[in-house]
């Protein structure tokens, strides 16, 4: 398997260096401590310690952190000889992509005096921003070197600030939970970089692209942590009180309804009754891309419960028919099936969005609506003239997404930044060090599930494996 | 492995099918957020948003959200071949019965102008209630199909709120941990519902009730979240300020008691001085159990590691003497051995808060009587009395769990929700999609522990079974 | 593998129930609430509920507390072999640590009448002083046998105590994360004992020390919690207000710098450009021990950055170089490399605190040097003798770590503690229950990596490995 292509001696090395040195640069300049984690600043003012963001703000960032890392991470570990890189590059990946990403929405968010302010608020942006683009990482997982990743980390956290300032500070959008500017970004920018990666001979390394037992144990991990937290993710950024606990409340119910039509649909589409865990790991999960713009409105429990139930039953059958027409037909290799998990659910969450914005009125929200409709509530706009900003969002949206993973993934496939061989694909010891001890020679025993195959014995994950 | 019995193509999808919409016309008709998680209330009164309970109950929800998905889930992973059902199925049955406690509770917690009021209490309570069922599960594990604990769940939620309502808002009783509502019920109703539900040749299956290596390390990730969020679940939901801190204080010292006296009686009580990770799993957690309800009282860190102690050593002597017994004699098949965990820890977790209830004084609680015990500080009753409502409240939980589960085993059985064969109990394969490809032919090379006997290799466990 | 000097029939249970039951004596004895969890005392003030400490560190706690039980123990699952003694002892001893450090804690920090005062603060520096402990675990991994680690823990625990002391309450250090009294104290401390039990014939057990390919994912949870938790963990004492949010923020970065130094450097040193899986375990960890001290000073992001740069170099280049030489010229043998991930780095970290508290000025921290350095802000000392304190404590440190890891180690040789024989090390078990059925001879199959070496199929693990 030694390949000079993807041997990483300097490629990663060099690339690592050169972003972190250039981000050290750059904070250096640009970046200072706002007023909520200054000594002198904070000081200055006369509050109570206990008024400081980070005591309302912390935990919400932790549950979004532990998704971010655990929960994307262990989520993609369901490959059965890509672990390392599954849980590993979205490691690289992420602490690259936030460090950049305070950068880039601190510089979009608006500067104070030349400088961008960084505190609670600013590590909650920078966790959202790379989840768009660990979403990404899912399409084309198990199919890209780490450097082609943190290449296109650079690309889509830029984009992906440029379209956030469009929606939140120019249209005035409401997106708090990101189903458009993280899930559907993320998901048709990634969609868009595999369509232009296509392999037409992925088939070589078909045999790696699957699971194996205990790596769906391992990929559940990632699953419910994902699942659990869901809910601090879409309040973390929402304003105090009754929002962040509404938000939170209307999340926790969809997912609730989700898993249920989930499982419904599971075993409904199988043909012999027998729940698939490819579902089950991402279906379920479909309830919280959903909510995302819509759970800080008046959605109620009871819209979002109706919510979650659809979510689940699209996502199913998304994964159980459309992805492989996306594979056949339109030449997407969707590896996690993001279209499935973020796609189709965050285009679903910005609809839901719009119309519950364009039913907003005075009776529902009372004073509450400065909060969460500001431009309704000071009658800059009306309810109806919201949701349709919301539904040209997510127009705008989409366009960003697919237009720059179009040029992203030209950029990517740049022979220089070392992509694996077809046959190589999902493969762990390329990229890393796996023991060298695993030798077992049983090719003898193997018996071919398939009659009049070829079958050898795979000890590393014990299985007989057509080759 | 194909049984029509528990193939689950039209089962599942329509029993969750029929459940997630009777929710959701419910929430639609009875549920309503309430004052803190709706806009136009919240923002009628005059409050800082940081006033909101969000704050000072959110952290502790997602503790115990923690232990019910991930903590329950993964602690029942330890068996070689059930992994994908333990978790999955403990996914399934909590998400539903997270929504349909909500309606019970809420129901009988009060309703508001016919309304049912949701926020951060009701989802604590709702998971707290989640949980009871959940040990339930872990009676019968292994023995029976999504749909029966898909219906276990509609008829113990039920009871449960019915119980929870006459302990909490008739009797006057304290029980913030629930060492009586959640673990004594949760129990002995999983117990009796397995008792029906006994299976004289579960033999058949016996090689597959048993943990490998790795399944072991999986169920440890559980283990160590419940005991590690144990101060968080019993502090949930009792007043707020020094009760919430003196709770999770000490219940921190009972678990990291019962972890010693664990680790001693597990070595002490094998032949060979070998740890045995069964204990360790289970018993180190009986010390969190047996602090739910005595936790918000003046216990003191002196009287907590005294009950952790006790609870550690009852528990490790249950698992090693008396459960094989309850098998033998009894005909309880309790996979989990929740009757040491969850039964024998309850118990003495109610008998140790009808004790400290009934020393209480107030010398010893001065004005912080009124939140512990509201009755004795209004002189409605002595502590004794208080004391005497506890131990009342014991033998009632322990009459509805017992002919609560006796009823709901009956049910269970109907031939129409599937259970599995006697031969396919703990065994993934029946519900889920395992990898076909695991066809290695090693039989031949099996050589059996245990001389004369007939033993075949398991490929997904590496094993050499008695078959 | 049956060995009366490893048997822990009788050693293990005598040892944990006679430090049990000196701990709950004198917890009888000396330990009562503090003003923030008793009943009475917390009533007889007039303040809101809301003001409760509880509210304001325990999310703090709770994240520190799954660092120790999750993040230690799963970190060492590494070894193919003993991951039920990783995560086990690792729970024992932990459990163990934390009640003997309250009792040492509190007798240093300052008794109330004779009482020892607890609440959410003393959890928090009792699992601080338990982590100590766990660092020295690292070192002497898998050559220990859990009564040996009680004893280690005993005295570790009260020397740890003692330094704390001397630098905090005598010297006027300011270490809030730890990089001194935790990181460099458990390091050194730990190396010291493993060299007094240093083992000229490890190599017999040598093919049991390393990974396979599941214990390095289990060993990344561990890594992660640890990493994403660092910022809670060095934030968790602080002042409130912006010293707690200051604190999480340069972690987070410097962190994030950290990881990509690893990756880099972890490539750059392979001689085939592959990752290697033990520095991304551990040197990726290295930013947030180097922010121990100045974390909560005016370090600023970019300076944070710096810090965790270098720490991820200096760690890797340690894994690769130094280990083999400490090893092969010290007689060192440092099993999970702790001087590389907790000790270099904390030396580092202390440094760091030093030259940053040198460089105070009351232009830059304003009122807030009250909080930071008090004694500078009170005149009673310049920032150029605050660091010199700091440096001074460095050395105080590596001196109590140095001679009390010599004696202690010598104390743990006692044959009486029971430490298993060259060739069992780094196997579960000698101590723990593994199932007997794992006995498919394939050792005719096996055929070795190395040819002309002798080699044996190992079941459990699935390779053929050296004898």
């Amino acid at each position: 398997m030694a390949d000079a292509n993807t041997n990483m001696r300097l490629k990663l090395p060099i690339t690592c260096f050169i972003l972190e040195i250039i981000l050290i640069i750059l904070f250096g300049v640009l970046v200072e401590y706002d007023e909520e984690t200054d000594a002198k600043k904070w000081h200055h003012s006369n509050h109570s310690q206990y008024d400081n963001d980070f005591y309302y703000r912390y935990p919400s960032f932790q549950d979004v952190h532990v998704m971010i890392f655990i929960g994307f991470g262990f989520l993609m570990t369901f490959l059965q000889r890509y672990g390392f890189s599954s849980v590993g590059f979205n490691f690289l990946i992420a602490a690259f992509a936030l460090q950049w990403a305070t950068l880039m929405q601190g510089f979009f968010h608006g500067m104070h005096g030349g400088k961008i302010h960084v505190g609670v608020e600013s590590m909650i942006n920078a966790d959202f921003c790379t989840g768009s683009v660990l979403i990404s990482f899912g399409a084309v997982l198990g199919k890209t070197s780490p450097v082609q990743l943190l290449v296109m980390a650079v690309f889509e956290v830029t984009l992906f600030a440029v379209n956030e300032f469009i929606l939140l500070s120019i249209l005035g959008t409401k997106d708090a939970g990101g189903s458009m500017t993280i899930h559907t970004f993320g998901a048709y920018f990634g969609l868009m970089v595999t369509r232009v990666l296509y392999r037409p001979n992925l088939d070589k390394s078909k045999h790696k692209n699957s699971s194996v037992y205990h790596s769906d144990l391992f990929a559940m991990i990632g699953t419910l942590y994902l699942w659990m937290f869901w809910p601090s993710f879409n309040s973390a950024i929402t304003a105090h009180g009754d929002d962040q606990h509404r938000t939170a409340l209307n999340t926790y119910y969809s997912l609730a309804a989700c898993t249920l039509s989930t499982y419904a649909m599971s075993a409904l589409t199988a043909h012999d009754g027998k729940l698939d865990m490819v579902h089950i790991q991402n279906a379920a999960l479909a309830g919280g891309v959903a909510a995302g713009t819509a759970g800080e409105m008046m959605l109620t429990p009871f819209g979002s419960m109706i919510v979650g139930f659809l979510a689940g039953i699209i996502s199913v059958l998304g994964y159980k028919y459309l992805s492989p027409i996306l594979e056949s037909k339109l030449k997407i290799q969707d590896t996690c099936g993001i279209h499935n998990l973020h796609g189709m659910p965050g285009v679903m969450g910005a609809i839901v969005g719009a119309v519950t914005a364009s039913l907003a009125t005075i009776e529902i929200y009372g004073n509450g609506m400065e909060e969460v409709f500001p431009d309704v509530a000071d009658n800059k706009r009306t309810a109806s003239y919201q949701g349709a900003i919301q539904a040209i969002s997510l127009a705008v949206t989409l366009g960003f997404a697919l237009v720059g993973g179009l040029l992203v993934g030209f950029i990517m496939k740049l022979p220089i930044f070392g992509a694996p061989s077809d046959a190589s694909c999902f493969e762990d010891s390329i990229y890393w060090e796996v023991s060298s001890k695993k030798l077992l020679d049983t090719s003898k025993l193997c018996i071919c599930p398939q009659p009049k195959k070829h079958c050898n014995y795979t000890v590393a994950t014990n299985e007989c494996l057509e080759m």
